[in-house]
């Protein structure tokens, strides 16, 4: 490697000689100065040369160069110091017209959708696109350090399987040598086993799935589910406990390593203690009476969903809400009934800015029961053997749920729609990139 | 959540009354005495009792149960201590007569790998079976933790994909929408367009799919793949320092961290200081001077690469080596010629105990360069100009590598077969569970 110093441990180097790398970001002459701003993958910085010590054809935007000079100090460069150029090394001209810039923040920001992403390696240059990512990657880096902390164990489980988890519907069918077979649109029934296979607490970090025809910002066909699986619990809450642990745990972090991010975004996030939990019902007599909205059938849509939001903000000051206790008929068949209310189950949702971003509840963990709930929907469970056999060797009560990483993310940033929180999104339309 | 300790900790509640959590390993009378092992996802404990104090139907193999009780020192029992009961919780009964044992070492060692197979669940419960994931865990969070460190991005790129990364073949068709695409066989196309997207370094985590129709005991057709790209590269030796670091410091982790597991299996790990580094021409000489193997094509079949490792092992003391300089034939169109002979190539593999797990190199990184090695093959780079376009727009010398998660995992712990080291392996004929 080229010993190179990276421009966020530039100010170290004052009155030294040092070698930056990275892509000319801007071009600015005035006078006998040259004025470069140089990018890296940890900030951008100035340098200066007089016109005779580059050649003018290697000071293109998107060059890629290293950068070799003394480090001064200069209080009105951004970050306080610059390099005094004394050589350039070309690495890589651009040898295309560029579709669009990178480093101009009007252009940038009336960017349309299609056009951002089409061409989606210039636009992640952009500095505010390319930190999106940055704290993803620490979302992800949060979820699994919070959970191994609890003794979950990581684990990765198949794509490509026989059967649906929901009953075969939105699934992407895959041509498997003569057999046919399936994307998966949830790890469920695996981690499930995987409780039973003894490791009791698992996660898995990975795609997920879902052949649905509605083109939303709210929704991906493939996405990148944070999910986690929990046995020996109690009841419904037990998941939700752990849940409220990462969010605070996660928040914490992201406010004080993504300061300069969340700024940049104009968000601020809440610093909760605990997050509130309310049934679905208790939410629809809300609505209703503060809103006039009626719901069909104990669920939310996206506008009730948002409203519910406000009314928490405005009389609870929270961002963030557990909706617990959804009707049977709108939880997944293997999700546990209240016994109380047995049209009820032990499921939650968790909203977040006005948008769900968790699924989760108790699972039914008894065998006969879970046999018979699959034939109450007319599903033949010994297509489903392989899952429904883990029942009959002894499992524990469990639960588990599934945060969606790119609508966490957009819901962080204030991305309003999802796509800009997938690297290379997958929809309706699109394959490529 | 029931306040529970587990097996791990029992020692330090001697004397305290604990409740435990899991499930009934096996059950033995002596006299009038009855002898439960339990087994949680920590280790295995001993709970004595009298007969009358538990029903006999509640006593069965894999009945999920809290035990509640004394604890108390016995030098004879496992870990030096047991529980003396006082009271049972039986959360989950088996329904059905167990197809094979969870708790008999020598029916377990005996199962077939389609029996094992087919009973993941029961048989991930023996402890022996149940730790291989929990290992590979631990070489999932050390790959994360090293290349964290030394600044790289963790991305999800899609597994939905319009073109193939090497042409087109060995790969898995999906029925997505109206529109014909793949499986990702690897995230090669996009690790290298996020190096190029400013992010300099990044690493992923995720499934790849090859559709190979052979069926070997060292071939998934769905695995696991740990993948980093870097910029900003001299050449592909700057790519093996960092998995050279990384190896050194994984098996130091796992010797300290897994010491019991590797025992187990009969292992121990090497603690290189360094991973020897041959040219394939070298590598190839030494075989047929050595051994009277020739080699088509400086190419190793898997005896080659048995042979290779054994010679180094007897001349060098190292059980890991990299092979360097494979042919251009032998390697994908994008990787980068070696200038003193372009027959040759920057890349490398990495071996270790007779198998690579890993392959890698520099890649191209000029536009014109790719363009005329796609051309040079045969290939349409049209078909290629979401990615190939990449390169046109400024983009450092770079370089990277993919590691089989399950190979690497087989290979220290010496399973002869990787569907062991796949929590539920897909092959030529299975898709199930």
């Amino acid at each position: 490697m080229v010993e190179r110093v990276y421009i966020c441990d530039l100010k170290s180097h004052i009155g030294k000689k040092a070698t930056l790398g990275g892509w000319i970001h801007s071009v600015r002459k005035q006078g006998k100065i040259v004025f470069i701003l140089l990018r890296d993958r940890t900030g951008i910085a100035q340098i200066i040369t007089e016109p005779s010590t580059v050649k003018e054809q290697d000071l293109r935007n998107e060059t890629v160069i290293y950068a070799t000079g003394t480090v001064l100090e200069d209080k009105r460069a951004e970050g306080g110091v610059e390099l005094s150029l004394s050589g350039v090394t070309v690495l890589a001209q651009p040898s295309k017209k560029l579709p669009i810039f990178v480093n101009d923040k009007a252009v940038f920001q009336k960017l349309e959708l299609e056009t951002m992403l089409n061409n989606r390696v210039l636009s992640l240059r952009n500095p505010k696109r390319n930190l999106i990512f940055k704290l993803q990657a620490d979302i992800i880096d949060s979820f699994r350090n919070y959970l191994r902390a609890e003794g979950f164990t990581e684990v990765s489980t198949p794509k490509i399987i026989a059967t649906g988890t929901e009953g075969g519907t939105q699934l992407f069918s895959v041509d498997y040598f003569d057999k046919l077979s399936y994307l998966a649109q949830s790890p469920q029934f695996y981690k499930q086993m995987l409780v039973g296979s003894g490791y009791e607490r698992v996660f898995e970090i990975g795609h997920v799935y879902r052949a649905e025809e509605h083109n939303t910002s709210r929704h991906l066909n493939e996405y990148v589910s944070l999910d986690y699986e929990m046995g020996f619990i109690e009841n419904e809450h037990d998941v939700m406990d752990v849940e409220e642990g990462f969010i605070i745990q996660l928040f914490e972090r992201l406010n004080r390593d993504h300061a300069h991010t969340l700024q940049l975004y104009g968000q601020s996030l809440p610093a909760p203690r605990n997050i509130p939990r309310m049934p679905i019902k208790e939410a629809c007599a809300i609505l209703e009476k503060e809103y006039g909205k009626r719901s069909k059938g104990y669920d939310l849509d996206p506008e009730g969903e948002k409203l519910i939001c406000e009314w928490v903000k405005k009389h609870h000051d929270t961002e963030l809400l557990f909706l617990t206790e959804y009707p049977l008929s709108k939880r997944p068949v293997y999700t546990m009934p209240l016994e109380s209310d047995r049209e009820f189950t032990r499921s939650f949702d968790l909203l977040f800015r006005g948008l769900e971003i968790t699924t989760g509840g108790q699972r039914i963990h008894d065998y006969q029961m879970l046999v018979d709930a699959f034939a109450s929907q007319g599903l033949d469970h010994t297509e489903f053997d392989y899952y429904i056999d883990t029942f009959a060797y002894g499992m524990p009560p469990h639960g588990g749920l599934a945060i969606g990483l790119e609508r966490i993310t957009a819901q962080i940033l204030g991305l309003t729609n999802i796509r800009e929180a997938s690297i290379f999104p997958r929809d309706r339309g699109r394959i490529v990139p």
